[in-house]
Parts: C-alpha cells; structure tokens; sequence
C-alpha cells in the first residue's frame, strides 16, 4: 500500500525532492554562439591570456612613463612622436629615450613603452599635418608606469578556470568564451519533461466539449513553464482515469524521459490514483503527498532513480504555481544547478486585506496597478479553477508561512508570473 | 553636419528613444501552443463563457439549497441520492424536492441543483453498495444557493475581451486561449535586430588573432540579449573602420532589419564615424549623442522612420550594459509593449564603499556571497574593455543619479543581469 506523509513546509517539500534528483550526465557540444539558457557541463579553462597583447585604455601617445616625470601645465614633458600604431596591428615602432608613438583606444603599446598619455593631456607642438612623423608634442600631465594600458591577462590568465561546471550561460558568457576562441561548449542535455493529463472530463483543445467537457489546458501552461526552465516538454497526451491505463502511460513516459509531470482530476479518488502510480514507478516513489500551501495542497512529491516525479492537482491555477515551486527547481537541479533563479519581482502596497492561516504559505494571485503613491497590488481572487485569475494577474503575493494574512496597506513583493 | 545633443540622463534618454519607435505593423498566426514569449497583435474575445457549463467545485452532492435549510449535526437534513454525474457527461438526472445526486470536482450540476454539499459534511444512511442508487444520505450542514457551484462564465463571459493587444504571452495565457478552443493567436512579428560590429583590429571568434588583434563578442552577446527580449538576431559581421563601408552596410541592414545596432571601436574617430552614419540613414536620425551613466556614456541613440538605431561603445561591458538600457525596451517596444518588464532582482548589503559622481547613474558588477547575515553584493571593479567582469558578476549595482556614491553596509539592490 501507498505510504502517506505529513504535509510539509514548501521549502522543506522542495529540498526533499531536490536531494533525490540526480543531475543528467549527458553532455553535448554545441556551438557557443546557439549556447544561450544551458548549462556548462564542464569547466571551462583559458587557452591563451585576454588580453592577449598590452592595449590602450584611451585615445593618446604611448610613453615610456618616466620621460613624464614632473611634467604639468606649467612645465610640460616633450616628446618626439615618431609614428602611429595602426589598429588590428602589430605595434610596429620602438620607442627610445623621449618617444612617443600615437595610439587608438584598444591599439597596441609599443614594447619599450609603459604607459599611455591621454590626447586631452597632450599639445602638438607648431602644428603641420597631423599624420607626418616626427613631431613633437608638449606632455601636460605625468603618468605613471601601467597608467591607461590593459596589461596581458590582466582580464584573464592563462590557464584559469572562466566558468565552473554548472554554470548557466548568459550573454556575457557566451562573449567571454568567444573573446578566447572557444567557439564550441560542453552544456547539460536539455531535460526531457513528459506531461501526461487525466481526467475522464478532458477533451483536447481543438475538440469542441460535450456537455460536462473541458479542454485540456494544463499540458500546455506546463509545457510553457518547462521550456522557460530550459527542459523540453513532451506532451503525453490525455490519459483515461483508470489505474492500469494510467500506470501504463506514466511507465512508458518514465522510460522516455527525465521527469515526469501528471496533472489528476482534483478529485479524491483521481488523486489517491495518481499516488499509486508513482508510488509504483521505483525507488523511493511517493516522497511526499501534501505541501502546506494554497493553492496546492494536494501536491504529489516523489522520485524514481533520481527523476523527479509530480503529481499535480488538476485545477489549472495550482497545477502552474506548484509547478513554479517543484518543477522549475527540479528541472534546474537535473542541468546541474542548486536550483531555479529568482523570478523578476515588484514591491507593492496591498490594496486589500489578505486573509490566510498561519502554518501555511499562500499564494494570491494580483494585478498591479501604479498609482500617485506607487505601485499598488490588488489580489485577484478566485477559485484556483479558474484559470483566468492568473491570466489577469501580473504576479504572486506570498503571504508567508508564520503570518496569519496580510493587512490593505502592507509593502508587499509581487513575484511577476 | 550632425547635430549633437546635450547629455541626458538615462530615463529621459529611453523615453526619448521610445517616444521614435514605431511598433510593428504586421502580425502573425501562430498556433496557441507554440507563442509563449510572443506579443499579441489583437484583443482575444471569449467564443463562449468558461465555464460553459455548471461545474462542481468540490466531492460531494447536488442539491436544491432549500432542501439543506435548517439543518445541522444535531438535525440533519434526509435527501434521496439518485444517481451519479459521470466526469465528462451531462448530469442526466433531474432532481425534485429532496433528491440529490453523486458528483465528483469538476463534474457537472444537474438543472435543477443549485448548490453542492461537500462529501464531507454528509452521512451514508444505512449503508449499502456505494454505487447502489438510490440511497438516503444525512446532510449535516446547510448550503446556500450556488455554494461550491462554479457559476457559466464564472470564469470569462461569452463576448469579453480575454487579452488585450500588446499583451506579453506567459504560459497562463496560453492555458487561458486554449481553454476556449482558440487554438491559433494573432502576434507581432518577432523583430529583426541587424547587428553591426566595427573595427579594423576585430575578427570573428574562429580566427586566430594576429598582433594587436581581438575576436569580435559583441555581436554574441547583444544577440544573445537581442533573443532574450523576443528579437531575431542578424548578424552582419565586421565592418572595416570606414566611413563609406559603414554607411553602405548600415543603409543595407536598416533594409532589411527594423533595428541596427552598431558597436563601434571606443576611439574619438570610431565615434564620430558612427554619428555621421546613424545622421544619414534617414529622419530624424540622431536623437542624442551620450547618456549620463557609466559605463557607456558615449551612446549614440537615433531613430529613421521608427526604426530604433544605437552605437554602442565598442568596449564589451559598456555595451552589453547600453543595450539592456535601450536596446531591449526598444524591441519590447517594436513588439508593442510600453518596453521591457523588469529584471529579477535581489537585496544585499554591500561590501565595500562604491565611488560615483552625483549627475551620473552608475553601474556596478558585483558578485553576490551568502553569509551568516544574508546576501553580500561584492563589487567586481575592472576597466570595461574586461568582459570577464561581466562574466565574473551576478549582477548589477545602480548608484542612483543623484548621488555621490554608496556605503559599505548600505542595502543595495542587484539587477540579476
């Protein structure tokens, strides 16, 4: 027989399923400039050091710094500028004692100077054309050795790790990757996420319902919620609430995929099916059956060889926002991550009392609306069937779970979702 | 000549920008299930209520309300249970005075219920085979007319505008259109974001850098930040320091593209170049030239025919920051959203003291530690020609306009970036 837990905080629900995921260990390589959202599977190492040559951090001259020493409005430094460096160049010119060489922003430094002069600190001396070489200049400024130039490595070492393994790629990444010529990279296989709907009432969303039908919706917030944490939704389709029907689909999708979601009729019966059947898909199967939030509750927790498995209520408001809390995690933590990154969220005065119960987070959908005084949150209620008091929200209230609700008034964070 | 502009600060400079976007004309018919992330391009109107038919919200009874009135543990009310509602079928029975009818969540309510008593406030009278009809139960609680009833359009009337144009598609959208059969929505077309690098010491990632060369990245990372807010990265590749090189292949990708971003080398001359090509492809073309921020005061923000056109600094940092603060509210803008929702975001205390001028609006990487006393936001200082800087940080730090710097200990906000 099924064994039932107690109901437990969120967080503890989602540190029990997180410590039975076990990261994937296939790896792919693909190229770094499609690598956006994955995840590094390998340390990443520098093959040269970046900058890979001493550059200039300004428009100027480059100088050997002690030909400035003491050099000021009232007592410049001259220099012979004998040549220009060009850019995407060697440096091509030899600074002796009192040469300089004139350099762009990014150009390279001569190897006998040290230091770069800004042009606002400098003045030709007489004039002529500005591209013949020699002339001189007066230096109005001293600089010191290093001053304005990018040394060798100074952005990385050689040899130094630039990205740990699990390591979510963002743009800047995929740039620090480039600039060393790591044109491919080592990522997490995106997780395939099986999504199977039951429910006898279920009819596709093309199908026009019969009398006491509703469409299925739940396969496809969730399918949106997967590829927005990087898995990859497989849609299982709608299964008959029938135990052996059901044991059946959930074992085939088991076997093809790295997570399996099922949405259940919220139903007592729908759902004491359901916990059959992960109870009966491996080891450890049910870890949990009941997380202390609303909506949500009846949430199923489990796990077989290390994929997560959830058993989600039915009614489409609970079904996304406990998947937002397991799912997302679960998906994160098998491409290597602790978890999921923190959603984008708004700070809000409450337009309304928020009643809840104290030992149990809450979870109140609301729109914001900006007013003289700020943004104000307005909760949405509604019953957590009804899926369009999320599609009129902008985001989440948490009210926590030591708080017995929330008062008109309070600044409270809006989770955008 | 070209015309410059003061400096502004970077809420005027965006508003500036924004106020010379045009947003998108066309659309697209995309099917429902695959337009997460997309803009919609027209209301969506109900075809039919949601629900369409009475459901039950809870497992229990339906009941005519008046039958329950009055009664209690101490009385209980007598009903004659005549039958089951089956999950995806009409009632199919009728009920007079007295009677009631099995129904489970979901299911749905018999013409003349108005109410449903939940399961657990009944009590089975005698006995008997569950499935055995029809049977006499105990009410012990009364309910009022329409309690746990989910009413017909209780959700979305038949006829209401369910989405409105210009509205962000998250997975409950979806969820919420599939529900009423609309299968297919209306959206922007994604915009085409023409990508344009200069610089005559740049090559692409493959190549091997000779002396005084770097690999081109700003082309990766903008276009990585180009996919993230909904646009379609083209890149155009490097394009040789010239004034008539540039001009031609910006005239080429503003064409073909509805917005060029050009990153030009961060010398006076790549500047000046830039401003002259962005003046000459078209009205008004440029807006202003420097943005009271740093890194990337050097902006140049401009506009031809609602087209948005930016040169970035050529440095990495600058203009990965630059983009984010206008390039993306743009191409939000060009979707037809008012610009871009906000990035997540996390409080911490900072580690050490952040230097700034008052009149400019800073931007800090940083790196986030947890501590024993919460989240610890630690300054990643480095030139911004480093992208590894960037790589190296969470997020960033905004040193407001107004002031001169900020504390050690102070509670800062970090832009996950």
């Amino acid at each position: 027989m099924t064994e039932f837990f107690n109901v437990l905080p969120p967080d503890e629900a989602r540190a029990l399923l997180l410590a039975h995921v076990r990261p994937l260990a296939e790896r792919e390589i693909v190229p770094t400039a499609e690598a956006l959202g994955r995840v590094t599977a390998a340390p990443a190492i520098a093959p040269h050091p970046l900058p890979a040559f001493r550059r200039s951090a300004m428009d100027g001259y480059a100088v050997r710094a002690a030909d400035t020493h003491g050099a000021g409005e009232s007592l410049p430094a001259f220099l012979r500028v004998v040549g220009e460096v060009g850019m995407g160049r060697a440096a091509g010119v030899t600074l002796r004692l009192g040469e300089a060489a004139l350099v762009h922003t990014g150009g390279m430094i001569p190897d006998t100077a040290d230091a770069v002069v800004q042009v606002e600190h400098t003045q030709r001396v007489g004039g002529g054309e500005a591209a013949a070489f020699p002339h001189e200049i007066e230096v109005l400024r001293a600089v010191a050795v290093g001053q304005h130039v990018i040394q060798v490595g100074e952005d990385v070492a050689a040899g130094a790790e630039v990205l740990p393994a699990g390591h979510h790629l963002r743009p800047q990444d995929l740039g620090g990757l480039l600039a060393l010529g790591l044109t491919t990279v080592a990522v997490a296989r995106r997780p395939r996420v099986a999504i199977l709907a039951t429910g006898d009432e279920v009819v596709p969303p093309e199908a026009a319902p019969g009398p006491g039908q509703i469409r299925d919706i739940n396969s496809y917030t969730i399918a949106g919620q997967v590829l927005a944490a990087g898995g990859v939704p497989q849609l299982r389709g709608i299964i008959p609430d029938d135990l052996d029907a059901l044991r059946a689909a959930a074992a085939a999708a088991l076997a093809e995929s790295d997570m399996v979601v099922m949405t259940a009729g919220s139903s007592v019966s729908a759902r004491d099916v359901t916990v059959q059947v992960i109870a009966g898909l491996g080891e450890p199967g049910v870890l949990l059956h009941g997380v202390a939030t609303r909506p949500g509750k009846p949430t199923i927790i489990g796990a077989a060889a290390g994929k997560p498995l959830l058993g989600l209520p039915g009614n489409p408001v609970s079904a996304m926002i406990q998947f937002d809390m397991f799912g997302g995690p679960a998906l994160y933590r098998l491409q290597g991550l602790a978890g999921a990154p923190p959603r984008p969220a708004l700070w809000a005065r409450l337009a309304q009392n928020v009643p809840s119960e104290s030992g149990r987070e809450d979870y109140v959908p609301a729109r914001l609306e900006e007013t003289a005084e700020g943004l104000r949150a307005v909760p949405v209620f509604g019953k957590s069937n009804l899926i369009y008091t999320l599609v009129g929200a902008d985001g989440l209230v948490v009210v926590p779970l030591n708080r017995a609700g929330l008062m008109a008034g309070d600044l409270v964070e809006v989770r955008l979702f």
